[in-house]
């Protein structure tokens, strides 16, 4: 296929180094510096995103808050071609197609993989290998553009997992802004801890999401807001329990909790 | 020196094979196959705890449950030897000291390592290298003791930290216990997630530590009562922040939370 990726960066230079050996791939980049970075790992580019069309589909990897403006960008000449981003969040993507061109293929995209790093030197075209691959319809989705989303996700090592936007986005507040918010309120809170430098790997482990690029994690929190608010109630109702049973002195509770809790650990194995 | 370890486990394990190269170790374990692994490493090992004295300094590194007993078991026949505890908590052994025999010479010990692994089989020479330890004066403490206590730390290529028993659990709450309730917290909030198996390495870091031993973790919880309640009340609080700002679409008061957080990362290297 011939198969255009807007964003260079962490998952959109994967995606470029994991498909050129099957497919026929350019790339571009708004920043020339990850165009010529691109180019020196032998990704053909362009100099702006609509010479990517025509194309079968065109992968848009961009920041989460540029998904939408490119998706637009690209809608209006793409010409049959499907359009598939790589963003954290659905919803937005999913309201957009729904007043999209007629003629667009749309399918939202969100490859479960990633780093602390960024940007294209930190690009591995083995990041997918093994991991979900979500794919979300939307009403500018058909069988023709499932099935291309899905031979992408397969061709990078993926594995695919149908899901609505909504299920999505409540899914991904639970397992990515809830996480990033309890590991940015632990350290917050050890911030006044004259021993903090004795923090171990625990502590290091459990603060580590706290590290993410100040922006994305404001997006990742803001941007799905409703749900991220669900999930955060959850989790402060979870802890709210272990403390009242801290003083109740109520070992049952804690060991229920953790048995649940253990038990969530080895479904994700 | 002459130093007997009682309790071979990951840490008194570990610590016998740090120290036997420039020391005359001796081992127990109540556990005859930790004793009988010891042995078969080289370790030389005696089948009652008070057999470990004379020394100049015998480590009691059993389970937390059992550190208080097993000083006392020791103290009434200690004839001078130093008695460094090793566990995660030090108010119970700052308490029982103060009424210990008065010849007694007794410190409480942290060395702030370990692993999900436990018993003489995971034992790692190396474990303690750069990590701080803590000492913990007690009533039965004086420069003699704490001498040998960091010279013990040090041998085994740990950093020394002097503190109060009060400052030592106070702050493993918040470096150790609130970050255990949070991964329980976490994991037990996405119980009901239907796209748990997509979860990332992001969540798995979080909750990676909702795996510590059952009877682990309720110790860890329950035996610092009082300073666990006092960091999961900080934790919550910092929880109920992002969540109020999220309503308010206050992103500057996360931007400025996630920034106090990331100094604390920054500070733990």
């Amino acid at each position: 296929m011939k198969i255009g990726v807007a964003g260079l960066g962490l998952i959109g230079g994967s995606l470029a180094l994991a498909l050129r050996g099957a497919h026929e791939v350019t790339g571009f980049d708004s920043d020339e510096r990850a165009r010529a970075a691109a180019g020196s790992a032998g990704v053909r580019t362009v100099a702006r995103v609509e010479e990517l069309a025509p194309a079968d589909a065109v992968i848009v990897a961009t920041p989460l808050a540029s998904v939408v403006p490119t998706l637009e960008r690209l809608s209006s000449r793409s010409d049959g071609a499907l359009l598939l981003d790589t963003g954290s969040l659905k919803g937005g993507v999913v309201e957009w197609a729904a007043r999209a061109p007629a003629a667009a293929r749309i399918v939202g995209g969100h490859p479960m993989a990633g780093s602390t790093a960024s940007g294209f030197a930190a690009a591995d075209p083995g990041l997918f290998r093994g991991r979900p691959f979500l794919l979300v319809p939307t009403e500018r989705s058909d069988d023709r553009a499932m099935a291309i989303a899905g031979a992408i996700a397969r061709d990078v090592g993926a594995v695919v997992t149908v899901c609505s936007a909504e299920a999505h986005d409540r899914a991904m507040a639970r397992l990515i802004a809830a996480p990033l918010a309890s590991a940015a309120a632990l350290a917050a809170a050890a911030a006044s801890e004259p021993l903090v430098g004795a923090a171990g790997p625990g502590f290091r482990d459990a603060t580590r999401l706290a590290d993410t690029a100040l922006e994305l994690a404001v997006d990742v929190l803001f941007g799905n807001a409703r749900y991220t608010g669900e999930a955060l109630d959850s989790v402060i109702e979870a802890l709210e329990g272990i403390r009242d049973a801290l003083g109740r002195e109520d070992r049952e509770y804690v060991r229920s909790l953790l048995g649940k809790a253990r038990s969530v650990r080895a479904e994700i194995g």
